[in-house]
């Protein structure tokens, strides 16, 4: 018997039969002797149609209005699902986040959660309730309800779990797993068993959509054991085989860890290229170009500076490509004439491909046969950057699948894992 | 400058540019340098879907859950009209009933309000702010979200309205006042200017839908001073005129009230009659005959015995009409052996007329101007029950507006009220 924290997503909550299959799902867990807790999103479509009535009124909705707004998703999902798990003969009990209580920052729409309560929820485990507690919300320290942004369920069932010292936090999902890289661009890529929790992190920075980074930060943090799987397998499948499907993220790197060298390719093609030419190479320069561009309010990547030579160089760095244009401008409005630089050049057309893998801290030549993959497959790299567990590079977009399929074969992800 | 509560039903807030409106309306309040409260329904619709959802899933669902659900439909429209009023420039708050916090006992879709507490409310009204607050509900003292019960918005206006001690609470609804009988059937009826509180508690309790009886109890325990107007006039209207629309519920008798005798004529179709006749007349013979029928969860209204001739009698009360089937079966089954009674002789076919007035507490001669109208037309009546301030008859229901219209001339109701 174990303390178990389910998250559904709104696809997984999204009808009256789908929630009938959660609380199938669950009441089997709930019978196998374990204590239960859920944390379900909306229904699918119920936050984007609360959010176009709020932006319907007020072009920019004020956010704590849109926090009281949107909580209710969540809200009516809970009461349903306790329910669903009633009307199979489980009991049951529902809360919002300020019953619990989940306490948060007050940055409404964007939230972070300080701290939850578990008395309430304890009592009610004891009682062999199964509690169901609203995702994406909490409450601050005025009583305000706060929401945590985009995806934030799944850093709500995270740390509900890290609360509790939940045995294991299972996010269903509609795919069955995390994957060496996208099975759309690569139909040999493989399902991980397991992936440490740096390699996550670093796959969702780099847009893999799996995961929440919140979460995954959260899940680090409080070394929450945190599985993804399918939401899609019939709910009355085999537990055990249930609960050893999917991916889950380790913290212990030697247990039974699959010896690949690199566990992932991640990609995205969400980023423009920047860079600023004839730049003079004086201390303060880095600020004086980037500085504008954060009162600008737009999120900068990856940097590059070249050393100089001659006195000046070029000053390259990547923006997300919806705010390409705006960066554009800011720099020939405001930095090019102040600092005396050359031309600026700018390249929409770039994607970002890199190899993750825990395993490349104690192996040495990740970054050469990388290199030399894509030089065999005469792909010209503009950019590299670099950390402990990832190698990324800039290429030009319209080499991205090419890019993608070379180094999954390159490092052998195709292949079923070593033991 | 007063401190004013505004209350607006479903049809009022059903829409984006509907709820565009009654920020329009409160903004012209505000402006005139009120202190400003406002609590508003559900999207009209939006709790029938919720209901809907939860039957789908549990036929007779959980009433904890099913207040979870329901209490978020009044969560959405506080958010959305306090946008709608900062879009217009006015600052503006809202709360959920546990925000405030309005307590309620825990009796899960029919709580009742216990206390209200004002302080957060007064120090943002203290600050400007417009106060919204969602009608319908509350929060028990375990923390678990309470409904009030159909209409409950009204109640939680009045209660509000009390808590603060406010000047005035005003009820926009869809209709621009009370009657001295329903329109539709005498088109002559007249609008009052005023009312009594127990002559709007009688008009409720005899069918009037215009407020929910609980609003008037407690206006009436409270000494709230209710206006029942429309919503339906346009925003920007005179704020003079429109103060001194609708119907005002007061308490003062004395004070400018109008020298009608009878305020209004209250009628429904409602109810059925049921007759258990030859009942001995015994002590506890009423125990036995309604016993039965009120453990089968059957509300009774009028309750009519006979003095006895000759150690027997007629019993004889009147049950909604959803309900007959159900009583008729109770006495038949068990009741009519176990008393020894003759025949159990029921009618559906009844309406109930009455006529209401706090005039009539003064004047003698009401009930037989009642009778003898009746009885120029025709019309038998089958059933008396009187109170203090107001005559009611069982009659056939195929009478039922032409013994309103007669009555209503006989009262002069029709005639401009006396000076």
């Amino acid at each position: 018997m174990a303390l178990i924290v389910h998250k559904y997503g709104g696809t997984s909550m999204g009808s009256v039969e789908r929630i009938k299959n959660v609380a199938q799902r669950v009441a089997k867990w709930h019978a196998a002797g374990h204590q239960m807790v859920v944390v379900p999103s909306a229904m699918s479509g119920e936050t984007n149609r609360l959010i176009g009535l709020a932006k319907e009124i007020q072009s920019q909705p004020d956010p704590r209005e849109l926090d009281m707004l949107a909580s209710t998703g969540e809200q009516v999902s809970v009461g349903l699902l306790a329910m669903a798990l009633k009307a199979v003969g489980v009991p049951a009990v529902s809360y919002a986040g300020w019953q619990v209580p989940v306490r948060t920052d007050n940055a409404f729409t964007k939230a972070r959660i300080e701290s939850i309560d578990d008395s309430r929820v304890r009592a009610d485990l004891g009682a062999g309730r199964v509690v169901i507690i609203t995702g994406f919300q909490g409450v601050d320290a005025s009583g305000n309800i706060t929401t945590l942004g985009r995806g934030g369920s799944d850093t709500s069932a995270v740390a509900v779990a890290a609360a509790l010292e939940a045995e294991e936090c299972l996010i269903y999902t509609d795919v069955d797993g995390v994957y060496t890289t996208d099975p759309r661009v690569v139909p040999e890529a493989r399902r991980l068993a397991r992936v440490t929790f740096e390699e996550m992190l670093e796959m969702a920075s780099l847009g893999s959509k799996v995961l929440q980074i919140r979460s995954v930060e959260f899940a680090g943090k409080y070394r929450v054991k945190t599985r993804v799987l399918s939401s899609l397998t019939p709910p009355d499948i085999d537990l055990a085989t249930e609960a050893a499907s999917g991916t889950l993220i380790t913290f212990e790197e030697d247990e039974q860890m699959e010896k690949a060298v690199i566990s992932g390719i991640a990609f995205n093609r969400d980023e423009a290229k920047i860079t600023v030419t004839n730049v003079p190479d004086r201390p303060g320069i880095a600020y004086q170009i980037l500085g504008p561009v954060a009162e600008a309010n737009i999120d900068v990547d990856m940097i590059i500076q070249n050393a100089s030579v001659g006195g000046n160089t070029d000053f390259s760095f990547t923006v997300h490509r919806n705010e390409y244009q705006k960066a554009m401008a800011v720099l020939n409005d405001t930095v090019k004439s102040r600092i005396q630089a050359g031309d600026i050049v700018g390249d929409p057309k770039i994607a970002k491909v890199s190899v993750v893998g825990i395993g490349m801290r104690s192996h040495v030549g990740i970054a050469s046969l990388m290199f030399r993959t894509l030089s065999q497959e005469g792909i010209n790299i503009q950019m590299i950057s670099t950390s402990e567990i990832k190698i990324s590079v800039v290429i030009e977009d319209k080499y991205m699948e090419l890019a993608v399929r070379a180094l999954h074969k390159a490092f052998e992800l195709d292949q079923p894992a070593a033991a």
